[in-house]
């Protein structure tokens, strides 16, 4: 039966900011996280599923299933590795090089079957199922082509990745997820699924400064040092790449907090596509073709409400980490 | 002294949308068009003077004044000539090679002097001046670098170009009226001025079909007959070029339109920049440097009440032709 909250698969390709993903949410009393599937990104695949274990555990959650997914975009030939700007971004253990540790405990099945199985069993007790990927939309292309019927299905997809209105951070347009597999993000927003894009232009204005990890590490928890050590090491690459910026940016915690609380966001209403080919690759622009279609199926997060939502980032996380 | 309309200034590069601006312009109660600044673009400069005198002639305006602007690029050596797929769109003489008649009475002095002085003389009785590019913006950056002062003392700028969501018609990234004086379009969009972009966002939006021209045609007057013929044209290649479209885009008549109420468009406010260099030259984006700061300069036009506008085209226009 369902207890009236919503079911939260997160979909992480776990590096710092997932991580802090993964604390809002399990500090949200409005989700049950019923499961995370992993994929590459930030780390490869395989190390997803490391740091995902690791941090349920250190959080409290050690019962909540972690799914092995995609390890490679849907037209590469070998498995997904971080390239070296993203290996310091993130720590070469994707968690700011603080040391890693709990038993990799894969759940059974990949990702795909677990949604399947999430899916029906929320139809089956009326649950709403909300979806939330923070790293390539890959697992969610394959997940459009094996599960019929899964647009209908499956509530919007608040994903983070993408730039619309603003600079991209690998090329002048593309950011990080999309550009690590274009042709999944074009599958998923032309599919016919409804989602909510939390992209750069949202996510470069939410900015996370020392004090706040400074106070996790007053807890004197082990997740609250944790989370302390691996944020500051996210910091400071901020302070070497983005001066001005003053902290670290909270990418995939918005995503997280816009699924739960769409109105932290102001958003657009439109189609989008993504560009595949030449200099734009991995360009998330509205699609011109569908640009007077009355049904969008996208929402576009085009401002944010920054001292609302880090209230509740401090709070949630405060929350999961207590 | 003021009348208690708002005092509009135009600048044009002549062809046909413009020619519809200028209609709009005309028959719309709440302004008094007091000039014309010709720039290139759609045309040469000498040949958005020559057809914008024609068309204040034959819309019943010959008093107002039309003004010799920049004939090239801020950077550029020579001046500015249309390239073909441009005098294709517009036709060799910017007006659906319809006949242009009338003789060219250009004012004396240039658009910076005549700028200054209706500045001046609208401090001194109270008016509202309204400026309204609809082609390159270099007119506004030599404005802007010659008049002391002009960020404060000019109201909002609303002007057609750009494209901040979608892709633009030049390149994937840039549209015409930008990509035309990248320079120029950076200059004013960093230089404090405030501005309400009306770019392809918006403009792709709204069409204008042949019934619309039937009905100009059918007024039986000159003015009717040679706009409808003028449109004609226009929407003839957009036929060929969008078949989908089902029309032209009314580019900067829209323009026009969100200066006088801006609440047919809704807008975005942000603060933007030029790409100026590489694949993506002439984009207008989101200044990354300017994403937190509170004063934001600019509002972009992202959508648009096609059916209020239609109407207030329609009425608009024909009151103009009357």
């Amino acid at each position: 039966m369902s207890d009236g909250r919503k079911r939260l698969v997160l979909d992480l390709d776990t590096g710092v900011d997932d991580a802090l993903a993964l604390a809002y949410a399990l500090g949200s009393p409005e989700v049950e996280l019923v499961g995370v599937v992993c994929t590459y990104g930030n780390v490869t695949m395989r190390t997803a599923v490391r740091n995902t274990c690791a941090l349920l555990e250190l959080l409290g959650h050690p019962e909540v299933p972690v799914l092995a997914g995609a390890d490679r975009a849907l037209a590469a030939t070998s498995p997904f590795a971080p390239p070296a700007a993203v290996r310091r971004i993130h720590g070469e253990n994707g968690l700011g090089d603080q040391p890693v540790s709990g038993r990799c405990r894969c759940a059974p099945g990949d990702g795909v079957a677990f949604l399947r199985d999430e899916l029906r069993r929320a139809e089956g007790d009326g649950a709403e199922l909300v979806y939330v990927p923070t790293g390539p939309l890959t697992n969610l292309a394959h997940m459009l082509t094996s599960i019929p019927g899964l647009a209908d299905a499956l509530g919007r997809v608040t994903f983070m990745g993408g730039a619309l209105a603003v600079p991209g951070n690998v090329t002048p347009c593309a950011e990080a997820n999309v550009a690590n597999d274009p042709a999944a993000a074009d599958a998923v927003l032309r599919g016919g699924l409804r989602t909510r894009m939390v992209g750069l232009d949202v996510t470069h204005q939410a900015v996370l400064a020392r004090d706040d990890t400074a106070a996790w590490r007053e807890l004197g928890t082990p997740a609250g040092i944790f989370l302390a050590d691996v944020t500051d090491h996210y910091i400071s690459v901020y302070e070497e790449n983005n001066p001005l910026m003053g902290g670290c940016a909270l990418h995939d915690p918005l995503a997280v907090a816009a699924a739960i609380d769409p109105s932290l966001v102001g958003r657009l209403p439109t189609n989008l596509r993504v560009d595949l080919e030449g200099p734009t690759r991995g360009r998330t622009v509205c699609d011109p073709d569908r640009l007077r279609d009355e049904e969008k199926t996208c929402e576009v997060a085009l401002t944010v409400d920054v001292p609302r939502f880090l209230g509740e980032f401090r709070a949630r996380v405060a929350r999961a980490l207590a």
